[in-house]
């Protein structure tokens, strides 16, 4: 600071006061002591002290994409928890491209975080796990199978599909689409399995057609599916291929739940004003992020139980407004 | 790499299969070579490389709240940008708290983080413009008014907001309500002063009743303002908010547009299918991202036009059917 006052030519009192924000300071002395501390690639105050403290602690977050509502939710959650006890959290999207992913983990490794929460891309191949454990470094999984390799957090949502099918049958339905998540996924895995299950315990015959993914869903497969020969008399999905799919039935001039039964996997404020308002299967993404956030407290305190641990969340229905009864026979041949 | 081989009792050539997340190489060598690699500390290859090529580089992105659909919207654009010019972004929310803000931007500074883009949590506070200036890096900001400090991103929310209280003026309404951003930002600011210009052009006498803040407003606030005495007959709010509103007309069997116009400030996916479809004024939040994304590449890369600039995005109305008539003055005594 000395140097930088004398660079300056003003006390080391001015340059405090401004390096604190201070406001009773001359725009001409401010100007100084800018000017000097990038002269000099000056450190500030606030930083330097953080520095000798040793650790600004941090935990690095990735995720698939930050504008995933259910995502944004359980990170929010995981930060709440880990902000209490002083650790920051740096976000980072991978768009699951696993090359993208491995330079974003190992740029957070490079900058010293203490650990990282979240979702990687790919869950199923082992030598990805053995990545992770040469960044060596406390690691969270969330809504990913950590295959006992490390901690992670879950939804249960083979029985979330289950639970959608089984009232979908119940109403009537045969002809059931799903637009599951991510191939390598835990998520997509999960669903898929849970579909097919509840599928043949309803006796209705699996159509590899009505088994769309989220990776290579959008308008125009949406709108082909809808319209096609083979159109399913409901449809499951998650919260933002659900909007695809509300987009097509209205440009379309089909009807909810008339034409079309809609279930949303996950949901935001606006699931419930939607019209009509949507029957949800709900997760509940705060809860798995304060739980991923507690077991990273835990690891980086040492207070963990030893041994792997693996939690795995409840889905839940709430019926509304966008299922019925599947349109009769005769009436789809109308069309 | 020959330490860890040593240790682990292994060749230096199992150690780089291990590292390089091969698959051929037996559990007992895999685990052999992680437990060295976690006794010496081991910097794994790819993190090493990115270390000597000096900076894997990264831009720091403060935003106020990552379930912020907007903000998100922004985020989201400015890294497709930055990506595609190698640089990484780790995101961060402040909540608007300075203190945490403070915090966050040290972290990332101590980080080496090439530049920061991002909203702060006050634009109104000249010593605060200097904690950034000390810094020392590129500087850009987003929906937050440098005040000729930093190069800086806008969105024109005072035309947003006149552009809505006209629209409700020429429907006969009167008593118009408004949630505006956040005190201390450039968004809370123009909103309020929008409105203001807007509510004087229409000959519409100023109540302060009816001027609320994002930050003190919640389900309860909102059920007293749309059952009590002086109840606006027209209300516009942010995204977020506007939830609010619907949740609390629904609780309380008022009906839109009959009894209550509603305006959203932005939109989402689900705004045009709510019930009933909303009417919006939406922003560019991905033009704002990608222009600030350009500012910062030129800014790091030199390239930038000499001056600080200062950018203004529009906003446009969409009408639906959230809005209408207020209810006449015998109805709403009536109720």
């Amino acid at each position: 600071m000395q140097d930088v006052a004398r660079l300056a030519k003003v006390s080391v009192g001015s340059v405090s006061r401004v390096l604190n924000g201070r406001e009773n300071v001359a725009p001409a002395i401010q100007e100084a002591v800018r000017a000097a501390v990038a002269e000099l690639n000056f450190v500030p105050n606030v930083v330097a002290r953080s520095m000798r403290k040793g650790s600004s602690s941090a935990i690095g977050c990735l995720i698939s994409d930050i504008t995933q509502h259910t995502a944004a939710q359980m990170v929010s959650a995981a930060e709440e928890r880990l902000r209490a006890r002083g650790f920051e959290i740096l976000i980072a999207n991978s768009h699951y491209d696993l090359e993208r992913e491995r330079a974003i983990l190992s740029s957070l490794k490079q900058r010293r975080i203490d650990g990282f929460i979240g979702a990687i891309s790919d869950d199923e191949t082992p030598s990805y796990f053995n990545f992770l454990h040469t960044l060596n470094m406390p690691v969270v999984l969330w809504e990913r199978d950590a295959q006992g390799e490390f901690n992670s957090v879950l939804t249960d949502h083979a029985d979330g599909c289950r639970q959608a099918v089984r009232y979908l049958a119940s109403l009537g339905h045969r002809s059931i689409a799903l637009v599951a998540g991510h191939e390598n996924t835990w998520v997509g895995r999960e669903m898929v399995r849970g579909y097919q299950a509840a599928c043949e315990a309803a006796g209705i015959a699996l159509d590899p057609a009505l088994v769309l993914r989220t990776s290579a869903f959008n308008k125009d497969v949406c709108r082909a599916l809808l319209t096609g020969p083979g159109r399913p008399t409901a449809i499951i999905a998650t919260l933002n291929d659900v909007a695809v799919v509300l987009e097509v039935v209205r440009e379309t001039g089909l009807s909810i739940p008339a034409d079309l039964s809609v279930i949303s996997i996950g949901e935001h404020e606006y699931s419930g004003i939607a019209s009509p308002a949507l029957t949800v299967v709900t997760q509940n993404p705060r809860d798995v992020g304060r739980e991923a956030a507690d077991m990273m407290l835990q690891l980086i305190e040492g207070s963990a139980p030893s041994g792997i641990r693996r939690s795995k969340h409840p889905m839940r229905m709430i019926v509304r407004e966008s299922c019925g009864a599947p349109p009769s026979l005769a009436r789809r041949k109308k069309r």
